[in-house]
């Protein structure tokens, strides 16, 4: 990519922050525009000793900069590393080779090896505008990838981001492939297997599309934003951790694609096994349980989709090296109580507690799942795993080494509670016979869920529950007025989140 | 979109251009991002008086506006027609309903009327973002659309524009799929047709992913950005006229469409049939011909492909009361000398001129298109249009009919030279046995076409031209410096754009 460089401009820092959006600002009456021929929203390199990064050019029509000057959005400031001042220069964007490789994707055909490999290196190296990205996602969306493509994927993924190596052997992790509101299950999981033993550098995503993500709902109590080394030094200590990927590069590409994913609300399957397969290897797993919740408004709403997307995952893991176990799961409704991840937190921490409250429902699944791992690794004979599983739990075994992971990563919190609340309450007797995990998300996310800790739904009402007229069914949180109401507009216009039957 | 109303705040004119992406920029510390919980790219509501818009929010985190003080970028400014001083109110984006129809449409459901009605009315609101249109525009493409979802799509693109109406009860027509470099036909099929009495309000559109479209070609000779007013003046006058569609928003939610197409450079079967039928009924067309280059460089590669797009056109075309007349036409290599707007518009005038070097190809390829469509709307039998056709053009009458038109227009001027030029030679003696028409426009708009009218290729090397080492293959035309060597950078890495076999 080398370029032609034009003269240099100087940096001045105007504070814009457009969240991950490059942006360079010029003057339009620039001697380098017009030499170089830039128009507005036109994509270009900018280069500042040795940095470079691909930009969105907005011009300047007014003296908010001087002739010789250029501003850049917080996100490329930082990204450069240019401080008020550096000399950048800027050039033309070769067109992105790999993009014909989308647009054959998108007419159908299928992608080599090597197409991905391109794709994905282009996507680290942030050549692919936003747009582009939504295309490419869009194009493998659906049923439209095969298995030897979701493999060229997954390994493309891995090769262009930082992969982590352990002493041990076997390294266990577990996966929710999500989509059910407050399965909280990880922390629980990872304070089990750690305290049995194993060795499970857990690595969590923050929400796509949901109220929650593990990463966000685990912040509420412990910071997850830990180096490389930071991580090592607490799984050295304790066995496990609890740490968020976006701050370990485990797999860059795919946290771009996430944020174009999370933008256009979508999550198809061949790019989720790619993501998460990925991610699992470049964390150094081996052995992998993966939860699938099955509901008509889960994620995975029939048995037929978890069998497909079990036999993927397997097949994917198997190419990559990774022994992968299925468990698939309940998913007609939330887990626990709390949607959003300070209210999801609670439930984690009740369950842990051994509180006579905990959702039983949340620490089934969690036993489940610790067991299925206890078993893969062969911690313990096949049918043991439960009752083990279950006794570390029982006797607060987990919870200490829960609590001693958090001292390890920064210190333990109690999650934070929201200002602003909304019960909502049953307008008739009878008994809830279907429960909208999708319309229940969105009603989180509305009230400010994941990006306010504290918002999202507290869920009073699980099917078969009996309840009278002016009973509360759930409870909205959240941490402004402004998205309270505007929970409270959708609301107003989806009154059939929970079904109620008279009896 | 009822809004909650927060507090208004004053708006600052930064003049920051950024082409048509509405952004508006506000304090991060502000009460209203603050009490609406608004983070950094988030999509917003952005009230004035009687106009709303979707713009993307950018924080500011300088002192670049004050308390109580907000700014537009200018695209979003006129939108809204908003001045220096005005009070502005904002407030959050409900999701737009119409994209869950997507999101079904790239899990590979059929969409129904209803559901398009839908989506393209909320993309001409202007509430998709360009990502969204990425994704509609990428589900869509491809064998992705069937007949049925085809016809809906151009039934919603009529219904949300201006539909023209005009006296005559047959109103003739043409279009070019386009992809062959230098296909200018229009002005030539446009004068013919105006000066045999026929009634042809041509209404063209600029480059989607081409180096020149018709608008951009006609604007080099006269003005084309006429209101509705102006072209019924000029067609009452005239007869015909050349507009640009881009003024008369036949269709606004194509025009966005185009410009996200644009950007990832794909043009596909069924959003094009659309589009194209969209406009031609929205003009008031009755009568239309279709030109279809085949080649295997061409937009069209394989006559099946052709014969497919003609059935597309025809059903399409029979759905909405539109007669449609297709010509498949070869596609083997650029069309006439130039590439590129100007370098078109001297083509154009050489055949209107009956200049000795007139190229044929071009004048041959608009006589027969004028042909059909004389012979369609029945102004002469079937047989007889191409003698008529040729006698309009050979005696000079095309040619006062098309500066007729021009001045009704605004006036006629002669197209621009560039001022920095590249000769390609041969670096072998032999025969020109294949061109490249993709990589040819390709460099073509490396050097700046159509942004820059003048720039482009001027094509010295048909297919059979025996050439000797030495000899002027093609001339790179560009307007600045920096375009020329980026058009240079590609040149040097695709020595293959001609293919020269020894005699």
């Amino acid at each position: 990519m080398a370029p032609h460089k034009s003269n240099f401009l100087k940096l001045r820092r105007l504070g814009i922050d457009t969240n991950l959006e490059n942006i360079i600002f010029m003057r339009a009456d620039s001697q380098v525009s017009k030499s170089e021929g830039f128009t507005a929203n036109t994509r270009v390199l900018v280069h500042h000793v040795n940095h470079e990064l691909v930009a969105t050019l907005n011009l300047v029509t007014s003296d908010l900069l001087l002739e010789g000057e250029a501003a850049l959005s917080e996100a490329a400031f930082h990204l450069l590393k240019a401080q008020e001042g550096s000399l950048i220069s800027v050039s033309h964007l070769k067109p992105i080779a790999s993009f014909s490789e989308v647009r054959a994707k998108m007419f159908g055909q299928s992608l080599s090896e090597k197409a991905f490999a391109r794709i994905i290196s282009d996507i680290t190296h942030g050549y692919y505008s936003k747009i582009e990205m939504a295309a490419f996602i869009t194009a493998c969306a659906g049923d439209h990838m095969s298995l030897d493509e979701i493999i060229y994927l997954t390994k493309a993924m891995i090769s262009t981001g930082t992969r982590l190596k352990w002493k041990s052997p076997v390294i266990a992790d577990k996966h929710s492939v999500g989509g059910l509101p407050g399965n909280r299950t990880t922390p629980i999981v990872v304070s089990i297997a750690a305290a049995a033993g194993l060795i499970i550098p857990k690595i969590s995503s923050r929400s796509i599309t949901s109220p929650a993500g593990t990463s966000d709902t685990i912040e509420t109590m412990t910071p997850v934003t830990l180096s490389i080394d930071k991580i090592r030094e607490v799984v050295k200590k304790e066995g496990g951790c609890m740490a968020w990927g976006g701050a370990v590069q485990l797999s860059p590409a795919d946290d771009i694609i996430i944020s174009v994913e999370k933008a256009l609300d979508v999550d198809s399957s061949g790019q989720m096994i790619a993501s998460v397969l990925s991610k699992k290897a470049a964390a150094g797993s081996t052995h992998v349980v993966i939860d699938i919740p099955v509901g008509e408004t889960a994620k995975v709403r029939t048995t037929e989709e978890a069998l497909k997307l079990e036999y993927y995952f397997k097949a994917v893991g198997h190419a990559i090296g990774l022994s992968i176990e299925v468990l698939r799961t309940d998913g007609s409704q939330p887990v626990g109580k709390g949607i959003g991840p300070a209210l999801e937190a609670q439930d984690v921490l009740a369950v842990l507690r051994n509180h006579p409250d905990a959702p039983t429902d949340l620490k089934n699944r969690s036993l489940k799942l610790a067991a299925l791992l206890l078993e893969s690794v062969k911690k313990v004979k096949k049918g043991e795993g439960e009752a083990y599983a279950r006794e570390l739990l029982e006797n607060g075994t987990a919870l200490a080494k829960f609590y001693r992971i958090c001292e390890a990563q920064g210190g333990f919190r109690e999650p934070t509670v929201a200002r602003f609340r909304h019960e909502v309450v049953a307008l008739q007797d009878g008994v809830v016979t279907r429960v909208d995990n999708r319309k229940l998300s969105k009603l989180a996310k509305l009230a400010g869920a994941p990006k306010s800790p504290a918002a999202g739904i507290h869920f009073a009402a699980p099917l078969g529950t009996i309840v009278q007229k002016g009973q509360t069914l759930f409870t909205i949180h959240s941490e402004s007025k402004g998205e309270l109401n505007y929970s409270l507009d959708f609301l107003n216009s989806n009154n059939n989140i929970l079904q109620i039957t008279s009896a």
